[in-house]
């Protein structure tokens, strides 16, 4: 049994008379009042007229439209009988890209996706240039409204697949990282990004879609995920949710890769988490080849010891475009194993065959000629982008080895290891492994979680017991600071080697000693 | 110690640092929880930037301003310090006439009173005008936007006299009839004149003023006392609430008279009540020389039996304007002792002394001549005048015999009479005793209890008890139909005669047999 955002309630109210003068929607109270185990409901004031008008024409009989905001019954609606599908939409509220799916909010059917660019990319393509945007006079209006047009897109290309309109969309959910969602709410972000990095709000009390002027059905309830810091997220709370973490006897840990890397490790007693810049290299549209993983991005490459010769998969089999961060760690993995680049991440010329040419800013690796490749250009790797992903890989073992030493857990104790977002669905942990990016643990121990955001997201629509968790892991996750954290500083130093200054650390991992 | 509908609570919230990362609103509710016993507060979406802002601004210590909404706290504001004063608008929404006074919240001290005509006056003065006014294109909205404006104008006037601004009233309680409930909320009136009568809500759940467009705190709370049906409104709710009707072992009646005359009956055990068109008659400005009781007007008029010399008090002492209610019945009273009028109500030529003209219309009886009264204009009293009080006081005995035998308890059993409005204000119970129109009752049973429908409004901004109670005796009163009840017909027929049909029932009031 689903304990929706939203539900349909079916009403038979007793006929007005002048032995029983009820005015029209306490009458609709009272008949709903038996059905709703959770409270009395209330009506706002924007759905007063509405509830009242629609329950007395549809002949005091049909269907309620009741909202389940934190335990209060919220009674938005009312129509002449129970709609066919009660549909809501599950966001997630990414710095490039949203994603999100339509629900059957009675059977959690997932009846369309789609995706979008982010629309306030116009304004930055990173969340910090935006953030600076948003103090400009009309700055935040500004982000604040291409967010909401982006969405409302979104709605539309749900609508369009689904055949249900938008106005047919009853609840959303939000899952998205903390400068994303006080855009989203048309609140100030200046403190976001500048010490000691408080949001706003982290839990802000959900609204209805008419109050953030969502295209949606104006009495739809928005549920945002709490986020737990400037810097974590309502989409790891989500992803959370989604893997169970806070709810299983053994330690496990959560990786999710975006436009940070977000680490979380704990079990059902005790949750820990941190957040850093190990992205941004793994993202694309940064690195310059790099690209996000869609259609046309090289998700997996192989060199061939012997021979030296490349193969790769692209995304939907096309023709290449660019590397997505799988394929440029999988890339990266085989050039130092082909000994093509050193423990630094530097190109070894005289190692190199004649894919190694040189640009007008130094070195490239040509992994995709122009005639092969699907504009005609040809996809390389250059040595900034190397440089890139070295300093992201190593943000990411650092902070990975910071957290778990911050509550004394050793890699070999986590039963599992769950990586989520576009980074999990496609990357190879061994490459990554190679790269000492992620601990040298047995492949079993990690598994791809997906976009968890979303799927965190989906069962916020659905599950009122998950609703419940994500404010309760507000409360219970500890949040480590590494923005001015010594400790991490140190190990980021020493983990911008290939795969580690300490190659103990990955006994799996070839070590080529010297140069 | 009051529960008001607002508080302001003073807070001093830990800092926030690099060890704590809680959210503004967040850190701000965490330091509030401990000193609200009656939950966690919600921050609702229009006040979420702001309160955050105002709470980081104040270097998180100050006070916030909580309302308290059905038993719900609602986080709405935050100041750098207590304000000096918490003001709350208590508001008596009248047909013809709004009231008013400015409560300090902390202590519940009158601050200052104001009344002004309704604006809605201009299209039509009774509500049944209205009604089908709100059918027209735009009509509901005009309606609404009159009220709206008027009560703006008034809060303007409690702000002058006050000197706060009007801006700091945080508050607003109201009280009123179930049609200008229904004009003030901006819903659809309709149904409420056409059988069965039904409102379209009886108990709307409270708003915040900006949604009314309401010139007062767009963050303070508008709470409405809830009505039992068409035509027994939230004024009489608040009556109840004054009077104390509802909390006493002895059986007692509450009339009040305004547009209809209500009346309940009951005790701690039941209510009962009903409503009725016994008031226009002495409701300023339907009868042709009626006012409100204001300045002006003639409260009080006696008839010295030997000289036939007319007596007479103004309410402010000045020259006079016209006759009030209580001056009207005071006077047709006088009339029919000095035998001037029979005991159908009519003008007694041959008893009547020079006081008594010809008019275009019929008799007209001078009560001041035009070189006595205010405007140069004679004050007078004609047989349309008189007809039309017969009718009023007909009614209303009518209907407290109904009321009364519907439950089986006579005049005598009534322990206290409470007689509210502008009617109780001034009325003298034995002139009303002598029309027939309140029982022949011992005169201390009747208890003026001045505008309780503005009384009742005031406790509701300071007592959450009173908030409560107001609920509960929507549940709790039954609610007598009088437009298709066969009784009240037949006694309001009975009903037609100085003092009745049924002398008998008068023994006080001398009883001209035959004429």
């Amino acid at each position: 049994m689903l304990t929706p955002l939203v539900r349909a309630i079916a009403v038979a109210a007793p006929l007005p008379s002048l032995g029983d003068n009820t005015g029209d929607l306490d009458r609709l109270k009272k008949a709903l009042a038996p059905q709703l185990s959770w409270g009395m409901p209330v009506v706002p004031y924007q759905r007063l007229g509405k509830v009242a008008e629609r329950f007395r024409a549809a002949g005091f009989t049909g269907a309620a439209i009741v909202n389940d905001m934190l335990g209060t019954p919220v009674l938005v609606d009312f129509l002449p009988q129970l709609p066919p599908v009660l549909a809501g939409m599950a966001l997630d509220l990414g710095t490039t890209h949203l994603e999100a799916t339509l629900v059957d909010l009675t059977t959690g059917a997932v009846l369309a996706r789609a995706d979008l660019e982010n629309g306030q990319i116009r304004y930055g393509a990173d969340i910090l240039t935006r953030i600076h945007h948003a103090a400009k006079d009309e700055g935040l209006a500004e982000l604040h409204r291409a967010i909401i047009g982006s969405v409302n897109d979104l709605a539309l290309e749900l609508s369009r697949v689904s055949g249900l309109a938008r106005a047919e969309i009853r609840a959303l959910s939000v899952s998205g990282n903390t400068s994303m969602v006080h855009f989203f709410l048309n609140i100030n972000p200046h403190h976001l990004c500048r010490e000691p990095y408080i949001p706003m709000v982290n839990a802000p009390d959900p609204c209805l879609a008419g109050e953030l002027k969502l295209a949606i059905h104006p009495a739809a309830p928005v549920w945002l995920l709490p986020s737990v810091g400037s810097y974590f997220g309502g989409d790891l709370i989500s992803g959370v949710l989604a893997s169970g973490l806070d709810q299983q006897a053994e330690t496990c840990m959560l990786i999710d890769v975006g436009t940070n890397a977000e680490v979380i490790v704990g079990n059902r007693e005790w949750l820990i988490a941190c957040a850093g810049a190990a992205g941004p290299a793994l993202e694309g549209g940064v690195a310059r080849m790099g690209m996000r993983a869609g259609p046309g991005a090289i998700e997996h490459v192989q060199i061939d010891p012997d021979s030296g010769e490349i193969s790769y998969q692209t995304i939907g089999k096309g023709k290449p475009k660019g590397l997505c961060g799988s394929g440029l760690i999988d890339l990266v993995a085989e050039l130092y194993l082909t000994r093509q680049i050193d423990i630094r991440g530097k190109f070894r010329p005289q190692a190199a065959g004649d894919r190694l040419i040189q640009g007008s800013e130094g070195y490239q690796f040509v992994v995709v000629e122009g005639k092969n490749s699907a504009d005609g250009q040809p996809v390389v790797l250059d040595q900034v982008d190397l440089d890139a992903l070295m300093r992201s890989k190593a943000a990411m073992y650092a902070i990975l080895t910071t957290l778990t030493n911050q509550v004394g857990v050793a890699f070999a104790d986590l039963h599992r290891i769950y990586v989520a977002g576009a980074f999990g669905r496609h990357i190879s942990p061994r490459q990554a492994i190679v790269l000492g990016m992620l601990p040298d643990l047995d492949l079993a121990v990690y598994e791809p979680v997906g976009n968890s955001s979303l799927v965190g997201a989906q069962r916020i629509l659905i599950e009122r017991a998950a609703r419940e968790r994500s404010l309760e892991l507000v409360r219970k996750i500890t949040y480590l600071e590494l923005n001015v954290n010594q400790e991490f500083m140190l190990r980021f130093s020493g983990s911008r080697f290939i795969p580690h200054t300490d190659h103990t650390l990955f006994p799996s991992v070839p070590f080529f000693d010297g140069d």
